[in-house]
């Protein structure tokens, strides 16, 4: 039988269709076999095919902008936003707009070009999530952003353009629909019982423990009640937080090793999917720090799925959260 | 300059990415070919291979369920949902599920398996919107239902697993959030000005006329203010009225052949991608009729564009409706 289940945060309701129910072995992953590419822009050595860096990290004080560096953030080339400008914000008749400003910044992993989030050392991941929050703490001073969106795309099926190991933050001046939705969701549970939502699901969730796929000291990663994709997975802090970029060090440094623990069983049951994985935090002009609780959602692209659920926003999913979870729980490396 | 604009009926802000702006020719359009099946469950003869029609139009007075048919519908073989048994809310724990009950059913448009919506003829497109009228009316005498939804993946990217061509019908005891957020949204607009906010859109677009694609008496194809994705399409009655169901006559006519060019001139100029079509209609039990407005939703499937968006709900849209409609426009057959 069929289920309905609701999102506890959203609202959102979804199909669990295990009549349809797909197995690992089910889906078709498309295969990104990782090129060396003479001119890929992200490798060492290639530093002047991107735009100046606006950070790095480098180990043996080298130079910016030249090689030695162990991971570079630079303004993406191509950018969906753009930094310099005013807002113009204006109605069109009924309609409203503004204009496109905002930064849009690739984070450059590793300076190597066959490793990825699953292959880098616990240290390594370690670095990048420290420069997310070292852009968002810089960034989030410009008092045109309400929100930064910190998110990867791996594999092209995910949206990747370039294979080299990279994230991408959009810094923008609203607040995404997807936020907001999660935000008034909480303030309503909170409204109504004085706990953060997030909170409850986690407390429950441990004690139940059939949809918890691992965790350590800090971070739980879990297979969510309702979740709109085959083996989506969140990643929760067991310590209540609105704001990523408020964690505390040891909290970056578990994340770190979940991470890399997750997508090492992902590659092993799902045979290496391509994957969104977006960081969801509180926007910066809003005071949300009792009821937000960040977290990382991490959405594998397994294909023959999206149907019309990509137009709609209505989710069938073949793969019920408790099968997923003991997948993942059952692929020990 | 990139700009963020607001869908007028949900609230939604999308970026409408100018500086990454693709022209039609830089869509890598994923080819689905035709190949005659000779085991296609759809095709006239094959009518062992569905279970029994619940609904048919035959011209000749044929028997149900043997060849001589011009449209079938027949239940999915493998439902999302199923008919039979109650909905069982309950909760678990802090979560909320009721049992899958719904109706979930197959419009077989044509006997002919090489055609496509595009290349029907009017009438038969026309028979197809009667089809799908006629369902609604007897599936929503079930008081179990909330909603339905009529929809169709044409092509294999869109989410079709069957080639022959054909539309989907789900009938469910919630309403997606999709619906919910346009009725929200239309409340709210109701309730500040006392006029439908689709009317207002109508008004608007078809004096200034630049997203406007093509119109005949009853309905306007227009390319919308804020669309999420590429050259997405919405096609509007002239007319107020909050239900597909109850539309007249003429207006279906009028639909069926605005939809036929509208998909001829997407194939010229798009080279016959795959789509996702869905009709948004008021749900069952709830008054809407003085602010909801029906309408259709087509969404080609464009290939290397979707992202991360699938996962966050959050649009960056490489092509912006003005170009969208003047290319459509300009497609002519």
């Amino acid at each position: 039988m069929s289920e309905l289940r609701k999102d506890p945060v959203t609202g959102r309701w979804v199909i669990i269709s295990t009549e349809r129910r797909k197995r690992p072995s089910d889906f078709r992953v498309e295969p990104h076999q990782v090129i060396r590419d003479e001119y890929c822009p992200f490798c060492a050595g290639h530093e002047d095919l991107t735009p100046p860096e606006v950070f790095s990290i480098r180990s043996n004080g080298a130079w910016p902008n030249g090689p030695g560096w162990d991971l570079r953030v630079v303004p993406n080339k191509f950018p969906a936003l753009q930094v310099e400008g005013g807002l113009d914000r204006e109605g069109e008749g009924m309609f409203d707009r503004m204009n496109g400003i905002g930064a849009h910044e690739v984070i450059i992993e590793t300076p190597h070009h066959d490793r990825t989030l699953a292959s880098m050392s616990e240290g390594e991941i370690e670095r990048v999530l420290e420069a997310f929050r070292a852009r968002v703490l810089d960034l989030k001073r410009d008092r045109r952003f309400r929100y930064i969106l910190i998110f990867k795309n791996h594999g092209a099926p995910a949206g990747a353009t370039l294979e080299h190991s990279h994230s991408q933050l959009i810094a923008l001046p609203i607040v995404p629909e997807f936020v907001r939705e999660e935000i008034e969701g909480a303030r309503h549970h909170y409204a109504d019982k004085e706990r953060c939502v997030f909170c409850d699901i986690l407390r429950q969730e441990m004690a139940l423990g059939r949809r918890i796929i691992i965790e350590n000291a800090d971070i739980v990663a879990l297979a969510p009640y309702a979740p709109r994709f085959p083996f989506e997975t969140w990643l929760v802090p067991k310590r209540h937080g609105a704001r990523f970029e408020e964690a505390a060090g040891h909290e970056y440094e578990a994340l770190a090793r979940l991470l890399k623990a997750l997508l090492r069983r992902m590659n092993r049951a799902l045979e290496s999917p391509s994957y969104n994985l977006i960081i969801h935090s509180a926007p910066f002009s809003e005071e949300t720090s009792d009821f937000y609780h960040w977290h990382l959602e991490l959405i594998p692209k397994l294909t023959k799925v999206a149907g019309f659920e990509w137009g709609s926003g209505f989710y069938i999913n073949p793969t019920s959260p408790e099968e997923a979870a003991r997948v993942l729980r059952d692929a020990k490396m």
